[in-house]
C-alpha cells in the first residue's frame, strides 16, 4: 500500500474538495491509503466513507494568504500542513499532498521534509498541457525566484529522471525558456545556463525555446528561474481561461452560434478538458528527501484526486530513490551549498 | 499629410506584405503619405499603385536573424531600416514603421532617431487583447532585458500619456506584473518598483497584477522588465495559437462537430479575430525623439496596414510632443544617465 498524507485544510475550497477528492482517489486507485490531516469536526461534515482513509486531528490551519510562512510553520507544528509534512520524515507516509499556500508549503517542506543531500535547491514542477497530449514539465514555478545556473542544472537533471520514470519518456529533452532561439539570446542567466547545459552530459539539451511554442515545444522539460516559469504558467492559465470565456461569449451571441455549439457540445467539452489544469493533477516539488505534491489552491475534488493519483505514481515508480541512486553513481557534484 | 517611412524589406514576408500593406493603408486612411525604403526592383514586383506612395531605393537589407545589430546598423546606413529611421531625424518623415529584426530596430532607433532628452530608456509596447475589447498596453517587450526601477517609472509614465492621448482612456491605471497580488511579492526588482510607483504621483497605480488576469487585468497598462514582458507576450501568443489549433482539431474530429462549426462559422471567426495580433497593429517604441512602430515580423498585408494606421494615430494625436511638454511641465527628473 502506498501511504499518502493529505493536508485536508489547505486550499480555497478546503476541506470539502480535499475530502471528496480523497474519497474519489481511493475508489479509483486500489493500492493507496490516505491519512487526512485537519480539523476533525470540519472533515467529518464531508467524509462519508472511511475505506482506507483515516483522520489525524490538527487544530491549526495555515491560512492561504499567509504573509510570514517561516513563522507560521515554526510556530504551528500542529497545523494540518506541518503535520502532513512531518509524517514523511517520521516514516508514517510515503508522499504528501497539499493545496495550501505555496510559500508556506515550500518553507515547510524545507524545514520538515528537508532536501535530498545532493540537491541544493528545490523546484516546483507542474506538468502543463501540450498539443501532442503528453504534457510538458515546466519548472521552476516559484520555489526560487532568483537562482544560480548550477542549481538549474540540478533541477533539470531531476526533471529528466522524473520524465523517464513517471512519464515513461525514454530519452527526455530539456529546453531553456528564452526570448529567442539563437545562442546568445537572453539575460546573463540564460547565456550562462545555455553554456552550462550544452557542456553537460547529464541530459539531452535542445537549446533555447521561445514561449511562442509553449503548447508545442521541441522538448519534454522547459526550465527557467522561479519567477519567469511561474509567470509563464500563470500567463498560460490566464490566456486559456480568457479565451474560454471569449469563445463562450461569441458562441452564445447569436442563435446560429448557440445551435452550432449545441451540436458540437461533445467536441467543445473535449477541447476544454484538454486545456484544463484539473486533468493534470499537481506540481511535484523536486529535490526533497521525500515527495511532496502541490495541488492547485483552487482545486475541486476531481482535480485533487488527480494530484493524489500523481503522488501515488511518484511513489510507485520509486522516483526519489532512483534520483538518489543516479546522483550517487554519476558522482556529480552540484555546486556549492549556500 | 502625415508622412510615414516604411522599411519595406524588414519582415518574414518582405517586401510583398509590406508593399501590399502600404497600398491598403493608403486606400483606407486619407491623410497619410508613405515612403517605401527598400530594393527598387523587388518593391516594383508588388507595387501596383503609386498613389501617395514613393520609393527610395536602398540596396542593403538587414537580415531578420542579424546577430550583431550594432555593427549592421553602423556599417549599413544605406539599408532599408537605417534609411527609414534616418529620415525622421532629417525631417523627411513623421513616423517610421518596420517589421525587421527587433534588436536591430531598437539599436537603429537609439543611434539614428535618438532618445527623447528626458528619457533614459526606451520600451517596446504592444497592445495586447483584453476581454473588454479595449486592449492593454504591455511593456517592456524586449528593449531592456534588465532594467532599473526609475527607468520603469519613466516607461510607465510614457505609457500613461499614450493611453490618454491615443487610446482615449481618461484616467489610465498602471499595474505591475508579479507572481502574486500582495505587497512584498516578487523579486527585489518588483519590491522596489512597487514602493516607487506607490509613492509617485505621476500616474494611478493599482499594485501587483498576476498574469492569470492577463486578458482581464484591473488596469490599462501592464509593466515588467524587458525579459519578463516579452515572455508574457510570447506565452499569450503561443497559448492562443495552440488553443486555436486544438479547437480546430476537436471540432473537425466528428461529423456533428463539423456541422456545429459550420453553423457557428461567423461566431468562430469573430472569436479568432478578437484574439488576433493582426487586428492590433504593431508595438510602439516609447522614449524616442520621434515615433517608431515595430510591426510583427510575421505580419501579412492586413496586419501591416494596421501598424501603419497606428503610426498615423500616434502622429495625429501628437503623442510625442505632448509627452515632451508634460515632462517639462512636471519638472520630473528621471534617474541618472548611464
Amino acid at each position: 500500500m502506498i501511504r499518502i498524507a493529505v493536508d485536508a485544510m489547505g486550499g480555497d475550497f478546503a476541506p470539502k474538495e480535499q475530502v471528496e477528492g480523497a474519497m474519489l482517489a481511493v475508489r479509483k486507485i486500489p493500492d493507496i491509503q490516505i491519512t487526512l490531516y485537519g480539523q476533525n469536526n470540519e472533515i467529518a461534515k464531508y467524509l462519508t466513507s472511511t475505506e482506507r482513509i483515516t483522520v489525524v486531528d490538527c487544530p491549526f490551519v495555515i491560512p492561504m494568504g499567509e504573509k510570514n510562512p517561516v513563522r507560521a510553520i515554526k510556530e504551528h507544528p500542529d497545523s494540518s500542513m506541518a503535520s502532513a509534512l512531518s509524517s514523511l520524515r517520521k516514516g508514517d507516509n510515503d508522499v504528501a499532498v497539499s493545496s495550501g499556500a505555496t510559500q508556506a508549503l515550500i518553507t515547510g517542506a524545507h524545514l520538515l521534509v528537508r532536501r535530498m543531500a545532493a540537491f541544493r535547491r528545490t523546484a516546483i514542477a507542474p506538468i502543463i498541457p501540450s498539443l501532442n497530449g503528453k504534457g510538458t514539465i515546466l519548472l521552476d514555478c516559484g520555489a526560487n525566484l532568483e537562482i544560480k545556473p548550477e542549481h538549474m542544472l540540478q533541477q533539470a537533471y531531476f526533471a529528466t529522471v522524473y520524465a523517464k520514470e513517471v512519464l515513461k519518456r525514454p530519452d527526455p529533452v530539456v529546453g531553456l525558456i528564452n526570448i529567442g532561439t539563437e545562442e546568445g539570446k537572453g539575460r546573463e542567466l540564460e547565456k550562462t545556463v545555455f553554456d552550462l547545459f550544452r557542456s553537460s552530459n547529464l541530459f539531452r539539451f535542445c537549446g533555447n525555446v521561445e514561449t511562442k511554442e509553449i503548447l508545442n515545444p521541441p522538448c519534454d522539460i522547459l526550465i527557467s528561474d522561479g519567477y519567469t516559469a511561474d509567470i509563464v504558467m500563470k500567463t498560460m492559465e490566464g490566456t486559456a481561461k480568457g479565451m474560454g470565456e471569449l469563445l463562450k461569449t461569441e458562441l452564445t451571441a447569436t442563435f446560429l452560434g448557440k445551435l452550432g455549439a449545441l451540436l458540437a457540445k461533445a467536441n467543445l467539452r473535449r477541447f476544454k478538458k484538454r486545456m484544463s489544469a484539473e486533468e493534470i493533477g499537481g506540481a511535484v516539488i523536486f529535490g526533497l528527501w521525500a515527495p511532496v505534491i502541490k495541488a492547485q489552491g483552487a482545486s475541486k475534488a476531481y482535480g485533487y484526486s488527480n494530484a493524489i493519483r500523481q503522488a501515488a505514481d511518484v511513489v510507485r515508480n520509486a522516483v526519489y530513490p532512483k534520483v538518489a541512486k543516479y546522483v550517487q553513481e554519476s558522482g556529480v557534484v552540484f555546486g556549492s551549498e549556500e
